[in-house]
């Protein structure tokens, strides 16, 4: 049997997880045009930015105004990232519907990544996730390194589920496993979904962050389909990578992703053809070939 | 569930599938070099070279002399390429034991590879087989485009599926299902094997040979895996390619399969550090970078 669900949706992270890595920065009029090239080609949840302090991340400083200016259709999802209380103060006065606050199940990703311990961690998600509940805002809460961290390698299940179990307790609508370093298999990702699946109730949704660093990104996303995951995020042309491994993959490109879904009649809305012509633009834009494969076949293929 | 057969083989081939499509031609003594490295490094099947006219393939033309000095382990199955009875006689005085025949599944991929058609390539292969067979040499029958065609697109499955018919008669004691233009998806190398398996005797093994074209190569390969089959090609750094689609990925790579398999539980026997090494030094030989994952990584990572 290879059963998979009938239609799942791809959250395009290229302009948040995807340029945060990027020397270059794009304008709001960039920002925006990329959004609608999206929605164009189908994409119906697309991650536009993070309300993050300007001075970690320059590239995400003109999120505010991406939100303010950006004609939203309802038919849509806009989401954003968002790090501590003033960033959610921000995001709830740019009237952001759909926020993410994530943590690392790792101590040592912690600490480099937030300078807060796992503990610390803990407490301040606890806040985050319940004002941003309480706020009306559907509410994802991200597991970072999930599947092993670059510091760590593996990482324990019980971790995982335990993280899962407060977001679920402080009304999360969604939970999202990140394999931040690209280090899940198959098999760990149905174990894992699994796992947490049997931890948190049923109103939790469940989605999966995939980087490709190893080349098993979309087999990844398959084992995820096949073990019931109907949200995956994706970036354009596989934009994004790992701070820490330098030259590594970024997430599974949204166009492949869009491709390999449609082969296997799983729905996705998305026009991958129109979306590879983006992610050409895109690497143009910056300069730098991305590593999808679908951008770079001629397009009859 | 999550069931995988627990060991299964990768047989590599760099030197012929991969070598073919390159500018660069390796010596009887490189070529040599590189078997003994893979070897060290776990590798139990390695297709040594194709014996065909050297007007054709030029980078094979050392084939014969490369089975005359290289030393055989009799732990490690040396395979070749034979196209014709003139390839076959060839094969034979180097006492190759392992041979590859193939026919293409797709009328035109048929034409434009060997100027014949579909039906006269049926006859022939009949002949080789069954010349192979009588031999006593393991004879492994190839199914080319088996999962789609970079010019006619879908294949029928009950082409594939007469073909694989066609050379349990006759003997053969594989039959090896080849994505020669990277278009098979998780759900179609499911459903095939299915078909194939059904329609062929039991002794008959069953292996894949799959291209990462569309970055599917691993989810692929997993998918076979679910499906029971337990030999797959791959090639170092996923050396190779497809004449017909300029810049496409090549085949899945043998390190980073090596390393999914281990991840994942399977035994190959590969130690894939050391052919991630192997695959840096080729990429240094011919000149340009591979596509494979894990030889571009630290090493610790």
């Amino acid at each position: 049997m290879f059963d998979l669900p009938k239609s799942i949706v791809l959250e395009d992270e290229s302009l948040r997880d995807g340029l945060q890595i990027e020397k270059t920065q794009l304008s709001v009029d960039e920002i925006i045009r990329f959004v609608k090239a999206m929605e164009d080609a189908g994409v119906r949840r697309i991650q536009v930015g993070s309300f993050v302090h300007p001075k970690w991340v320059p590239q995400m400083a003109n999120t505010d105004q991406v939100f303010q200016e950006l004609e939203r259709r309802p038919d849509v999802v806009y989401t954003a990232l968002v790090l501590n209380q003033k960033g959610l103060e921000r995001a709830l006065k740019c009237r952001v519907s759909h926020l993410s606050v994530s943590i690392s199940a790792s101590e040592t990703h912690s600490q480099k990544n937030t300078h807060r311990s796992l503990a610390d961690s803990l407490l301040h998600i606890r806040e985050m996730i319940s004002s941003s509940v309480a706020s009306g805002v559907t509410t994802r809460g991200g597991i970072q390194s999930a599947f092993g961290c670059a510091y760590e390698g593996a990482i324990s299940v019980d971790v995982v589920c335990d993280i899962a179990r407060l977001y679920d307790s402080l009304g999360a609508h969604e939970i999202n496993l990140a394999d931040s370093a690209g280090m899940a298999n198959p098999r760990s990702i149905h174990e894992m979904v699994a796992r947490v699946r049997a931890a948190v109730s049923p109103r939790v949704k469940l989605s999966l962050h995939l980087h490709d660093t190893r080349g098993l990104g979309l087999a990844n996303m398959v084992a995820g389909l096949q073990a019931g995951v109907t949200t995956f995020d994706s970036s354009l042309g596989g934009l994004g990578g790992c701070p820490f491994i330098p030259k590594a993959a970024g997430n599974i490109a949204t166009e492949d992703a869009a491709y390999a879904l449609q082969e296997m009649g799983v729905e996705t809305g998305i026009d991958w053809r129109k979306l590879a012509d983006l992610a050409i633009k895109l690497e143009e834009r910056l300069g730098h070939p991305l590593p999808g494969r679908l951008a770079h076949l001629p397009r009859a293929a």
